[in-house]
């Protein structure tokens, strides 16, 4: 049992965006397909749906519970706890249903998960708007998956082969930024990381990199003096608990000397100091995974693309890369586990 | 006389930093050597220094004017306008002489290029606590060559191969970014990105993109509303000009985008927004070259590495792209007087 391929959940998101089509596509990769057993919790309607306007060859099977996910040979198995009506469904359109589905794809998917069913989480990109019309008072998965398994600290990472980046803070204004970092919540992500890194990354002794705020990290309190302020006694914190932190380094090179094998992953302070950098190199295959939760998610890092959904367009490779950094991150944390 | 090679002035930078290692170094290059005829602005004694230092085989003569070059056979022409007396320098030491002897060889590069002398500068690093100790009243490079030049509006590129970006603000806390926008100024920085490429750059109809300044460029207000209030109406205004500009655009994929060929150039909010991606693929050939000068002017885009002046170890690529650049420059520049 032990050695057996890891059983991913893929929940397929929006119904009318792109989830339904890269889903399928995804399925479609050897290597996708080699390193788990794939459920996917959607709805089969839209995914033959996706298979159609995507020209692939996939069968999808419904089953009533993940128990019956062994049952299945020859297709995907498909667990389904929304019952969307999915007749009356247009690409890019979306509706109340549509939220309340997402939804639903989402916390069955962790209910399972936390119930140790499936070993991790691949989420296809949900839609914000359609979540509101369906009166979920969450903004998106991470919310919802924080809430629902009870963590209060989590992490937005972004990783591919040649840089992982954490972001200190996410979606808020730049202005916002310098007011918003807290000594305190950068020593827990720091803390967060090594952890993760540990146990779900197979890196026993990480090596991270804390980006400055300012231009060359203030260059000694000429450009700003958060570095010394914030930053710094972070660093020390994280130090003296023994983690291999250091910075703040200068946030124009650190994420280059990154990639180049300097560290294991940077600590950036805002969204686009660490996903402009990240994305020169990680556009198509970057993978976004949620640090800090019981469970191991993972996420593509685009949006629903109403612009091409329904027309087989969409690239899988971000979803495809998700799957893979899933899967990964299951064995890693089964092989710390067994140790 | 118009079908020779550029004249390029190579100023050597800060006597004790690695300029006068670099420039022996770029001079060896056979693509530099056959880009110009290269007229080093500095010290004898120190490039002879470095001569030994990187193991080179270059000859420097001085000479007492710009217009004795042609005299040079065999070497590379000198003109030393400071007379600093070399004989008790140290590596990575630097003096308050050192400071007047740098900005002597800029000042005398940027006279000699106003009187037509020369047809471009490539400088190598200078260090701003020299010329604080030398009592010059300007923080490095640009200041001296505005001020010198009496230009009001200049503007940094950081200029690649695949790449090419422009700072609306540069070394700022970032704290302060958001109050430092103004419409002007990106209008400003804007028209003369346009006319820089049309001029020196051979592009006739430069594409310029324009980053936004927060996450997802704002996400239509819900992350900060600078980008309708500030940089949308200096787009609004470029565009009324006849420039084509676009955006604000979300400054996490641009940068990506341009670098596969979507515009010419993207216009970075800050520092880091543009740094950061850019380093990514031009962190060892980057060049840095100022838009708005009456002269072409080009940099290395590093500082005088203290660390490991005087050892022969420090890469000249960047040096050697400088100079690339000025001659390319100069040669389009050319060309667009010519028609």
């Amino acid at each position: 049992m032990k050695n057996e391929l890891p059983t991913i959940a893929i929940t397929m998101g929006d119904p009318v965006g792109v989830g339904p089509e890269i889903v399928p596509k995804a399925l479609s990769e050897n290597s996708v397909v080699r390193c788990c057993r794939p459920v996917v919790y959607g709805c089969v309607e839209r995914l033959r749906a996706g298979v159609k306007s995507t020209e692939t060859e996939l069968v999808f099977y419904e089953i009533p519970s993940i128990d019956d996910a062994y049952r299945v040979r020859g297709g995907i198995p498909v667990v389904d706890p929304s019952n969307l009506s999915a007749d009356d469904l247009t690409w890019a359109q979306p509706t109340a249903a549509c939220g309340t589905a997402m939804a639903g794809y989402l916390t069955a998917a962790i209910d399972d998960a936390l119930d140790g069913r499936i070993d991790a989480i691949a989420t296809a990109p949900i839609n914000k708007y359609a979540l509101k019309m369906a009166g979920i008072p969450f903004d998106g998965h991470t919310e919802i998956l924080a809430h629902r398994t009870g963590t209060r600290n989590v992490a937005m990472m972004l990783a591919g082969d040649r840089l992982k980046v954490v972001l200190a803070t996410i979606h808020i204004p730049l202005a916002q930024v310098p007011a918003t970092l807290r000594t305190e919540t950068i020593a827990e992500i720091i803390a967060l990381t090594d952890h993760s890194l540990k146990t779900r990354f197979g890196i026993q002794s990480p090596r991270i990199a804390v980006a400055g705020l300012n231009p060359h990290a203030g260059e000694g309190g000429l450009f700003g003096n958060e570095e010394e302020r914030i930053i710094e006694p972070a660093i020390d914190a994280a130090v003296r608990r023994g983690i291999d932190a250091s910075g703040p380094h200068p946030p124009d090179t650190v994420f280059f000397t990154a990639s180049r094998g300097a560290c294991d992953v940077v600590i950036a302070m805002y969204h686009d100091q660490g996903l402009g950098p990240f994305k020169m190199i990680h556009f198509v295959d970057g993978v976004n995974t949620t640090l800090g939760l019981p469970i191991i998610r993972t996420s593509v890092d685009h949006g629903t693309a109403y612009d091409i959904a329904g027309t087989g367009q969409a690239s899988a490779r971000s979803m495809a890369a998700a799957v893979l950094m899933a899967a990964k991150q299951a064995g890693w944390q089964r092989r710390r586990q067994k140790r």
